[in-house]
């Protein structure tokens, strides 16, 4: 690592502590962000103190917003009666990309994950339950990651709700569209064959 | 892309500004600066307009320092009667990293390019020759890039130099340690061989 002035190491030290940004891609960002115009240093600067001063979790789903409740919850055009329940806010703005799905969120922040000490109480999961409690849902769309954890968790939720009486779903699995059945790993390809649909 | 709360675009808009940050990078970050610690983002930022605000050009020898002159130019133990040329201050880092140079630096803060339109009068060429009526300079060792800009630079600058009287060298074209003789290009290969020291 060479050697620079005290507060270019500084800045250097700072974006190398980001996750991404090694020892070469920190100098090269500190370089570029010496080069540029302070007022453009101060709104990169000022972006990120904002960002992180403003957005905070909704107090009903539990999403990214820098209103409270967000935007969503409180867009009476949508549908309450159905919950779409995600692990975290990236995965409501993947949702909300595909432009279809026109009921409310729920996110985790998180999921059930034994190994690394994480229990149902751990995750945004009671305000769930107390939600469920009072608003009139339907259906629950469990759509946690299909990773062996996120599954874990669908069946906890899945396994606590159907008591209750509301109707249940889990996001289907199988080969992504413009997918490879070559490259495709065998659990996939089980799914998509068990999950097979007639024409 | 996704679409986020005002303040989380805003801020993933800045930082997929920055060189070599795309759009999924410049996401990432922005949640992980979601992430971090209110003090720790004010850190981060702080550093970037500290860095800006106190990091200004050495006014003899043009490199990046917080004070003026820098720590090189004001360093005793130096030997100034050898002044090495380059084109940035990270070139300056490049060379302190093998700990072996001890004369002092003259940063071109870029090289003659016709082609973009950049002539000796836009580079800080200038002060050098200021600098060399001045001080008891003996050597100017030109370490520019071996690009064909640079060359073109280092050319110019011996061409200047010589009639003054002053030693001026080339920093040497050769294979580089550890490299492979496969993968050299013929014009490194070529240059290795003119060069070739008996042994």
């Amino acid at each position: 690592m060479a050697k620079y002035a005290k507060p270019l190491m500084r800045l250097i030290d700072e974006l190398n502590s980001l996750p991404g940004i090694g020892g070469k891609s920190a100098q090269r960002l500190a370089f570029h962000i010496l080069s540029m115009e302070e007022d453009d240093v101060k709104a990169l600067a000022g972006a990120m103190l904002n960002a992180k001063q403003q957005m905070k979790y909704c107090s009903v789903c539990g999403n990214l917003t820098d209103t409270n409740p967000c935007s969503i919850c409180s867009d009476s055009s949508r549908d309450s009666s159905t919950v779409c329940v995600v692990e975290s806010p990236r995965d409501v703005a993947a949702m909300e990309r595909i432009k279809e799905f026109k009921g409310k969120y729920h996110v985790l922040h998180g999921c059930i994950s034994p190994v690394d000490g994480i229990g149902p109480e751990d995750i945004n999961l009671k305000s769930l339950l107390l939600r469920l409690q009072k608003e009139a849902v339907e259906e629950v769309i469990l759509a946690t990651n299909p990773t062996i954890e996120g599954e874990a968790t669908a069946m906890y939720i899945a396994r606590l709700l159907k008591p209750a009486g509301i109707k249940v779903s889990r996001i289907a699995h199988g080969l992504p569209v413009g997918g490879d059945l070559e490259y495709a790993d065998e659990v996939t390809i089980s799914k998509s064959l068990e999950n097979r649909k007639e024409l």
